[in-house]
C-alpha cells in the first residue's frame, strides 16, 4: 500500500506552526495580515517545490493543481482547508488538512500514479473569521454563496478593508472564484471535540455537519433595591434568564437527537450586588444535525420565553445572529473513507461535525465529505490543541487512499463522480 | 398641635439637592469630595442660622446641638442621617432625615418648648460608602465599631486617603467620636421600597433592620467548543450558576419569613457565544429580619452548592463579602412613632428596613428606631427618587412629635430613657 512521508508532513506542520508567533509566543495568523502573508509564502514555496500549478483567485484562495498528462477530465479532486488561525491558536486546525493534501499529491506523484482527473490542494482565505466576518469566507465565495466584490469590501474589526489587505500582502489574485469546480471535495481536520478519543476510534467518517442557530436574547425587568423589594414585587431579569438557561440546557440534554445547546455569553445590568437586574442579555447557540430537530429546539425555546414573559413579567426580545441548515455530506465519499480506514486496519465511526468547516460551503457545489482525527481532550483554538503523531499519520493515509480512489480511472468507470 | 414649617423644610431639601450637580446635571456628593464640602457648608450655615452649637468630630460627623437652659441631663435626643450621596442620586435619601431633624429643632425652639435634655441633629460621614468602604462609616465610628484612626486611613476607590480628604475640605474636626452619647436616637428616612405606597400607609414604624449576608460564588467548569462537545461531556459553569440562581430565588420566595434573595452581578468566562463557560462568578445578597432564618438561608445555599458540585462536576468556591446580623430597634420608640402617627390621623404599619442605615450602628449604643415615608414606585439611588410633599411633611411631623415626647420632662418621669 502507498505510504506518505510522515517526517515531511509532521516537519511541515511544525514549521508552519512557527510562522506568525507574536512577541508573547502566541500563534496568530489572522486572515490577510502580515503573519498570514508569511504563512502563505511558505505554503506557496512548498507548492512550487512540489512542481504543481499555483493559482490564486480574487478572494485570495490558493490552489496547487497537479495535472499530469494522464488526466482525462478537467474537474479535479480537491483537497482543502485553511491556514489562517484564531488568536493564540494551535498548529493543527486547518493547516493539517492543507499540508496533508500537499503530502498526498506528492506521494501519489512520487509513486507514479496516473490520475484520471487533476488533484488540487486548496488553502481557503479567512476560514476563522476573527478579523473579517463571516467565517469560512473564501470557500463561501468559491461556492457562490457570497460575491467576491461583497467579500472584498468587508471591513475588519481593525477597520481595514479585506480587499486592500489582500492586495497589500500580495494575495489578491486574478482567477475568478469558483472557476476551479471540483468533481469531489475532501477535507481532513482534527475533530475539535472529545468523541473519537473517548470512544477509542482513530478515524471519523463525517457524514454530516450540524445546523447552527445563534440567537441573542434580552430580558428586561425592573432594577430595584435588593433589600427593600419583597420577592413578590420583583421583575428580576437575571432570575428569568436563569430559568431560560436551565430550560434550554435540559431540552438539549433530554432530546433523542444529537442536539447541543450552549449559553456562552451573559451580561447583567446594572450588574451590582445589591440591585435586582433590570436586564439580562445572553446568547443561545443551538445545533443539531437534523433540520427538523433544530427547528423544534428553536420553537421550544421561543415557547418557553413566551411563557416566561407571561409568568415573570419580564419583556423578551430575540435577535437572530446566525442560522445555517445542517449539511449532509456525500454518502459515496463517506463510504470510501470507511473502506479506506478498514483496509488500513484503523477503527472508524460515522460522526457529525459540530464545528463549521470549508467543506460545508464546497458541499453546495460538489460531492464532499470530511475525515476527522482525534483531538487530545477535545481541545482546539488553543495552544493545547493536539493530536498524536500516529493519528495525524493515520488520517493523512486515509486521505491518500480516498483521493486515490476518487482520482483513479477505475473509480471513474463506476460512473460515480 | 405643633406644626413644622413645610416651606422651610421643602425649600431646604430642594436647595441642598441643587448642590453638587455635575456637568451633566447629575447629583453627586461623594463623601469628603469638593461637592460634599459644598453640601456640608450649606448645612452648617443653616445650623448657624438656627443658633445651635456646631460640633465636628474627627471622622467629620457634624452635630448641631440645641441645649437651652431647661435641660436637666447631658445626653441628647439625637436625630440623624447623612448628606453624602451615591452617583446620580435623588435629593431625599439621607438629606430628608437630616433637614427634618433641623426643622424639628427650630420648630420646638420657636414654640418655646423647654426640653428636659438637649436635642441634637447629626449628619454622619460617608453613609453611602461609594468612595470609601465600609458604608455607614461615620455612625459606625461613632458607635465604636471601627476606630477613628482606622477609618481615617481608608483608601478610596480613587486612591485618596479619607483622613487627608476630610482635612482638605475642612471637616477633620477635633471632637472625639462617640463622646456625644445619645439618650435616644431617631432617624427619618424614605422607605426606598414599594411597601408603604402599595399598601397605602403614610408612616412606617421601623422595628427592625434586616440582617445581610453577601457572598461571591465562583463555579469552575471546563471551557469547550459549543458545537463539538456532547451534552453528556460538559462541565458548564453557566448552567450550574443558573440552577443555583433559580434555587436561591425560589428558596426566598417560598420562605415563610420576609426573606429576600438577589443575584445582582454575574460574569461568565470566556464569555463567547460558541464556548461553554469555564467560569461563572456571581454575587448572592440574602437578607432576613430574623438571624435564625438568615442562617437557614445561608445553610440551604451552601448545601445546594455542595450538591451542585457532586451533580454537575463544577468546582465551587465561596467568598464572604459582608455579614450583618439583623438589628432590633427599641420597642418603646417604635410605639411612640405609632402613637404619634395615630394622634395625627396618619395610617402606619410596623415594618422592616431592607436597606442599611446609620440607625443600625447607633442602635449599638442607644435606644433607636426609624420612621419611613413612602417612596414613589419604591425607587431610590436614582434621580427618580420621590416622595409626595404631603408624605414628607407627615413624616417630619411624626418625627417632631416623637422627639417632643423623648425630650419632655413628662416622658422622663416615666423613667423610660
Amino acid at each position: 500500500m502507498p505510504t506518505i512521508s510522515s517526517n515531511r508532513l509532521l516537519g511541515r506542520l511544525r514549521a508552519l506552526g512557527e510562522i506568525g508567533r507574536d512577541p508573547n509566543g502566541r500563534l496568530v495568523r489572522l486572515a490577510a495580515s502580515d503573519s498570514d502573508q508569511l504563512g502563505r509564502d511558505q505554503f506557496v514555496a512548498w507548492l512550487r517545490e512540489a512542481g504543481v500549478d499555483i493559482k490564486i483567485d480574487r478572494i485570495g484562495n490558493i490552489f496547487g493543481v497537479w495535472r499530469p498528462d494522464s488526466v482525462c477530465e478537467d474537474r479535479p479532486v480537491l483537497i482543502g482547508s485553511h491556514i489562517d488561525t484564531v488568536i493564540n491558536a494551535g498548529i493543527l486546525d486547518g493547516c493539517y488538512g492543507v499540508l496533508a493534501g500537499l503530502e498526498v499529491v506528492e506521494t501519489l506523484r512520487d509513486m507514479g500514479f496516473a490520475p484520471y482527473r487533476p488533484i488540487a490542494v486548496a488553502a481557503f482565505t479567512n476560514e476563522e473569521g476573527v478579523r473579517y466576518a463571516p467565517d469560512m469566507m473564501g470557500s463561501l465565495v468559491h461556492a457562490g454563496g457570497l460575491t467576491v466584490d461583497e467579500a472584498l469590501a468587508t471591513v475588519g474589526v481593525d477597520g481595514t478593508l479585506l480587499g486592500e489587505e489582500l492586495a497589500r500582502i500580495g494575495y489578491a489574485g486574478d482567477v475568478e472564484p469558483g472557476s476551479l469546480r471540483p468533481a469531489a471535495y475532501i477535507e481532513l481536520h482534527i475533530e475539535q471535540g472529545p468523541i473519537l478519543e473517548r470512544e477509542g476510534f482513530a478515524i471519523g467518517a463525517v457524514d454530516n455537519l450540524q445546523g447552527i442557530s445563534w440567537q441573542k436574547v434580552t430580558l428586561e425587568g425592573v432594577a430595584n433595591h435588593a433589600g427593600t423589594t419583597p420577592m413578590s414585587m420583583r421583575y428580576d431579569a437575571g432570575y428569568a434568564a436563569a430559568l431560560a438557561i436551565a430550560f434550554v440546557h435540559d431540552l438539549a440534554q433530554d432530546s433523542n437527537s444529537a442536539s447541543v445547546a450552549t449559553v456562552g455569553s451573559m451580561r447583567y445590568e446594572p450588574d451590582a450586588i445589591n440591585v435586582i437586574p433590570s436586564r439580562a442579555t445572553f446568547t443561545v447557540d443551538l445545533r443539531d444535525p437534523d433540520e427538523a430537530h433544530l427547528r423544534a429546539l428553536e420553537a421550544a425555546l421561543a415557547g418557553y420565553l413566551e411563557s416566561l414573559r407571561a409568568k415573570s413579567g419580564v419583556s423578551v426580545s430575540v435577535e437572530r445572529l446566525a442560522r445555517f441548515e445542517p449539511v449532509c455530506f456525500d454518502e459515496r465519499i463517506v463510504r470510501l473513507i470507511e473502506q479506506a480506514a478498514a483496509r488500513r486496519g484503523l477503527s472508524s465511526r460515522r460522526m457529525t461535525s459540530g464545528a463549521g468547516h470549508d467543506a460545508q460551503m464546497i458541499a453546495r457545489v460538489a460531492p464532499a465529505a470530511m475525515i476527522f482525527t482525534p483531538s487530545v481532550a477535545g481541545v482546539s483554538h488553543n495552544p493545547k490543541e493536539a493530536t498524536a503523531d500516529a493519528d495525524l499519520i493515520a488520517g493523512a493515509t486515509v486521505l491518500l487512499d480516498v483521493v486515490l480512489d476518487l482520482a483513479s480511472a477505475a473509480e471513474q468507470r463506476h460512473g460515480q463522480f
